[in-house]
């Protein structure tokens, strides 16, 4: 489906190690830890030293931005390598980074703006040359990217690198309607953003369970509708600065007509139903709408868009426009007996005259409007930008008729799907082929998507990162950028430097533990750290199915669920391992005892856990999948040893062993979590019932 | 030596619980976790459940100040519980915690201001009461202290608390002037000394290697003697509200007439020698010291420490007066004319000369001289209050004769003690019991000292905390408190509050280790993470003396010895497991197997992390002190086969043993590492020599 894009020497290299196991056993230093893979990398001979005489010089076209970016880049580089690098520097000479850049961007970042950039390394300097500000700041982030450890000190190799992205819309988006995500948590995910390239964040800043944004205007949108928990506007004006200076336009989206109660708590008469309206605590598309058929709804919209217009300067305005279920519109005699008069069919047509009447509305304010699939309508305005959560063909099926769009479907960070297959979804894949050139210009990219009912300030990072890298890597790079084993390899590196960003993906699961532990002796939190690290939550929407009692917006997120990572490093290595194992006809005694190892240490977890599980509300949750999961370790220890014996499953074993291991991921389910060793662990019960002869 | 004091029956209960080996195997929910103790503890029936209807409110006096404790307190309960707290609340009825202030503290806080609470639980609701805001700050934290983790949910146990300070002067020194530490992290320091009830932060702000203040009076001290590395003012009193907001005093030093180079590098006529003068980068007790012959120093003084009088409203005032080598004193003729025509008969005397200036100058600004022992000079002003780094005599000697003292002698915190060494030091210990009531009123406490030679704002946390917790509470605590057990188990549970307070002494290893290994797979990185956390850096001030080449001021702090831990928890624990075990007379075969696999792990370090000691030169480094523990653990595991194998080392073997333990010592030491296990090693070795008959 994918044409091969371009191979680098040092891509084929990375290929190889991977052939040789390297990847289980340390990474080579011949690997570049790019990410997003630059659209051209040639490698030289030799490296640059980076030591405490490292200088950044800016040559150029110079502004208040870039000197903040470079001060910014020095810090970076100090905190990675532990540097100390002087504010004051004495050093005259050659600067080792020479950075220039032609001339100034937009005064407001646009779509499309030029991103690119050259980065030439030598072992006597590097320069790094864009011609707008853009480029230099993604050059100076694949900068830090390529320093590395070596015996000799900290180094860049030598290195010619140019790079553009493929796709000028790159976005995440950040549900802050659902649960408030305090401000300094969002800077550090632009400071990701930035990290790996991506320049659009989209701010879902208002659902059923909260309105988040100040209006002056209309204050009882903030002050009723938000538990108190919005941002100002000061707050709002600062953080568009913010992710300005790293190149990252902010896409805010007020979510109308549906999605839309906590708008109403402050100010019913917007709503199709009689009120009065209270924040809403449940999860799931509910009945609150606005009554599209009120012109008052249309004056507040306009009065209301015009303020947000202000304080948000991008061009581009999200107006949501998706899932209404039609209960309050068709409970309310007024709306239908508009329906009649206007000669309005059904609710989607209903919902089409709304969102024309709003899209007019954000002409007037001179802003282009976005939204989801159900804005895309016949007759609609050829302006409008259709994020598409339904998949690849809406896009396409748009694309022919001149829309531009979007990519979502594939890319929601909450339903804990694998960075491999986000990174196997392309925004202009599948029929995309077939389209024309012009066509698919208008397939501008993509947003991975980070919904919030199960996250708050204290796990998102790690539900965001560092599997949106991978996105990141697929928005940016050549479009045959598809090696999953190197994206991996790079993805290890990556998630660690997100980590000295700032971010907190790896290092919160260690709070949330200790808080779940309370005090604790070593071999208890040790268990607790290593189920943790093994299971993963439920995946898609199968968590809500699985919850006796169904969670509110209100319930804390203090479970080993909320602790747990989408997706577990040390699952995917155990895989791996196995794989290994099994492919050597189950002869390699070294991979074995690996296996058997882990398998061990596994199987003792339930034990190990108990007395912690008796005096910890947190930690009794754990203990349905702690049993389970040191019971299937048992039985993948069981045929793993059935394998060294020489013995062989019956058919009838077999079956009863894969039986067992199903009913132990119902177990661990009870808890929401997922045992995402299982597979490998069946294909040791399957290996059991095919037992190749050992010795 | 010390007196017993009030054991209070929880404190029992602890204690109980210790000698049946708890604290190996998780610890007893009856314990209250509170550092420092209160002054008087009485435990009632059952407990006050803390959820999501948690409300806190303020009673009579009220201030700013208290309702930013009080928005503190909440977001510090929701970080530690998980539990979602709403700024704006539903819930009418009776408060969870009804805090009563009687009345306002003072505009400055003052030394000796009422810190007293009383706090009551019960199963209904919890009361604090203070007269005085510092005293409702203090009981705050003892109210979170007191939330624990129950199989039913957080709970505060039912209990009543009357608590005041021992000490009215309880103060941590950082020391910014030798490395620059980040405001930050001095801030989150503050948060830590909050928690632990400390309430003085001294700001050594500087030194030879580096002026930290902004003056604007004399703009070259810091423009020109920081690299750039100084607090604006603007900084500073934002930083001494920070303070105030914590019951915190601010103490500034400015070291003189010694330890001052970089005042000269840009205000050389202030300095004994010819100039000119540069930052230093050097550690130790250098030359450069200030003309205490020249009326110019008394000017430029008189008008600088009028600019920091204002900045710094606290009536104390550090001058330092420490160490100055006289050299440069000796070697200018004008000064030796000065002090013969002036009859002053050695540099003592010529320093207690300018220090009689500058307390003149500082009285003229209304500020009490502070300074270490060397200004306790005869006929010096009573006003002054001393600092000893030499020791409880010292003081009890002012005492006698009037002065007021602050010990600091067994509380440098950079020499690497343990938690428990520093915790039998007493302020008003030793001969103090001899003093006169108004005369044991003179020591007014203490204060521990962080001094950075060898800390920046990365790992500085560790090197002060948890150990820190322990001598808050030897200042704040009744003088009976003095149980080292429950001192251990109680600082465990705090050192893991503290990181949930904002400090990083724990998490600041993962993220140092992590730079040091580079790309690694997770064995290599397992094992130089259990080599880390079992390794502590030297002590006292060996480290100086292993280094092969002298570090200096611009030495990045990137080695294993930087991440290591002032004293490994996983040591100190080994070693009560080993006693344990001996004690058993090596007949505990449960014990032993926990033995046996903690030497396990340890003996494979060395293989395990040696790829990556061929691929970073950070790892390198490691690479001696890797391969001595290994070795070290494989002796301890052979004595321990010896012991097993019922058979008996010859007094020549073991000696022999003894003698490799100790070479592997030095081995270590090579990375300026040590092994604090070897004692524990010893043990086993010796052990093996009277090896008891086991079957």
């Amino acid at each position: 489906m994918k044409r091969l894009g371009r191979k680098v020497r040092w891509n084929l290299l990375a290929l190889s190690a991977l052939l040789g196991a390297r990847m289980l056993h340390g990474q080579s230093t011949e690997t570049l830890n790019l990410m997003p893979l630059p659209a051209k990398v040639q490698r030289g001979e030799g490296a640059l030293k980076i030591d405490g005489g490292f200088t950044l010089v800016f040559a150029g076209y110079r502004e208040a931005r870039l000197e903040r970016a470079g001060q910014r880049f020095l810090r970076q580089l100090s905190r990675e390598t532990g540097i100390l690098l002087l504010p004051i520097s004495k050093s005259a000479g050659a600067a080792t980074l020479t950075v220039t850049t032609d001339h100034e961007g937009k005064p407001v970042q646009e779509l499309g703006e030029d991103e690119s950039y050259t980065l030439d390394v030598t072992p006597a300097g590097a320069r790094l040359h864009a011609t707008n500000p853009l480029g230099t700041l993604r050059g100076l982030q694949t900068f830090l990217q390529l320093i590395a450890i070596t015996l000799d000190g900290f180094a860049t190799p030598a290195v010619h690198i140019q790079d553009q992205p493929r796709f000028p819309w790159r976005g995440l988006l950040i549900d802050s309607g659902r649960h408030f995500i305090p401000l300094d948590v969002l800077k550090r995910n632009l400071d990701g953003m930035e990290a790996v390239k991506m320049n659009v964040f989209h701010w879902h800043i208002s659902d059923y369970q909260g309105f988040r944004a100040e209006s002056r205007k209309f204050p009882k949108l903030n002050e009723q509708g938000s538990d108190g928990l919005y941002y100002t506007q000061e707050e709002i004006r600062d953080f568009v600065e913010y992710a300005r200076d790293r190149g990252i336009r902010v896409v805010p989206e007020f979510d109308m007509p549906g999605h839309s109660t906590s708008w109403f708590v402050g100010y019913p008469d917007l709503a199709s139903g009689k009120g009065p309206y209270a924040i809403e605590r449940k999860w799931g598309v509910l009945d609150p709408a606005m009554d599209p058929t009120d012109e008052k709804t249309y004056k507040f919209l306009n009065e209301f868009l015009a303020e947000m217009a202000r304080l948000f300067p991008d061009p581009f305005f999200h107006i949501g426009g998706d899932e209404v279920n039609g209960k309050e519109w068709d409970a309310n005699p007024k709306i239908q007996a508009f329906k009649k008069s206007h000669k309005i069919k059904d609710n989607a047509e209903l919902q089409a005259y709304f969102s024309g009447r709003v899209q007019e509305i954000l002409a007037r304010h001179k802003k282009t409007p976005v939204g989801w699939d159900e804005i895309f309508v016949p007759g609609v305005s050829k302006t409008i930008v259709i994020q598409s959560w339904r998949g690849t063909e809406a896009l396409v099926a748009a694309a022919k008729m001149g829309y531009r769009g979007i990519l979502s479907n594939g890319y929601y960070l909450d339903l804990g799907s694998t960075a491999a297959r986000h990174y196997a979804v392309d925004p202009a894949g599948g029929t995309a082929a077939l389209l024309t050139p012009e066509q698919k210009k208008l397939i501008l990219g993509g947003e991975s998507c980070m919904w919030s009912e199960y996250v708050n300030g204290e796990n998102i990072d790690s539900r965001i990162w560092p599997r949106n890298a991978a996105i990141a890597e697929r928005f940016w790079s050549p479009e045959g950028t598809t090696d999953v084993a190197s994206m991996y390899e790079r993805l290890d590196a990556v998630a660690q430097r997100l980590e000295w960003v700032g971010l907190t993906h790896r290092s919160f699961q260690r709070t949330m533990l200790q808080r779940i532990a309370g005090p604790a002796s070593p071999t208890e939190f040790a268990a607790l750290h290593s189920l943790a690290q093994a299971l993963e939550h439920q995946k898609e929407y199968t968590r809500e199915d699985s919850i006796a009692v169904q969670q509110t917006s209100l319930s804390p997120l203090d479970r080993l669920v909320d602790a747990v990572f989408p997706e577990s490093d040390i699952s995917r290595r155990f895989s791996l391992l196995v794989g290994q194992f099994l492919a050597s006809a189950g002869k390699d005694a070294a991979l074995e005892a690996q296996v058997r190892a882990q398998l061990a240490d596994w199987a003792t977890i339930d034990d190990r856990l108990r007395p912690l599980t008796l005096r910890s509300h947190l930690a009794k949750d754990a203990a349905p999948p702690a049993a389970a999961f040191s019971q299937a370790a048992k039985v993948a220890l069981d045929a793993l040893d059935t394998i060294r014996k020489d013995a062989l499953l019956t058919d009838e074993e077999k079956k009863k062993q894969l039986a067992a291991l199903q009913t132990l991921e119902k177990q661990a389910n009870q808890s929401q979590v997922t045992i995402p060793e299982l597979p490998a662990f069946q294909k040791l019960v399957e290996g059991a019932g095919n037992a190749p002869k050992v010795n």
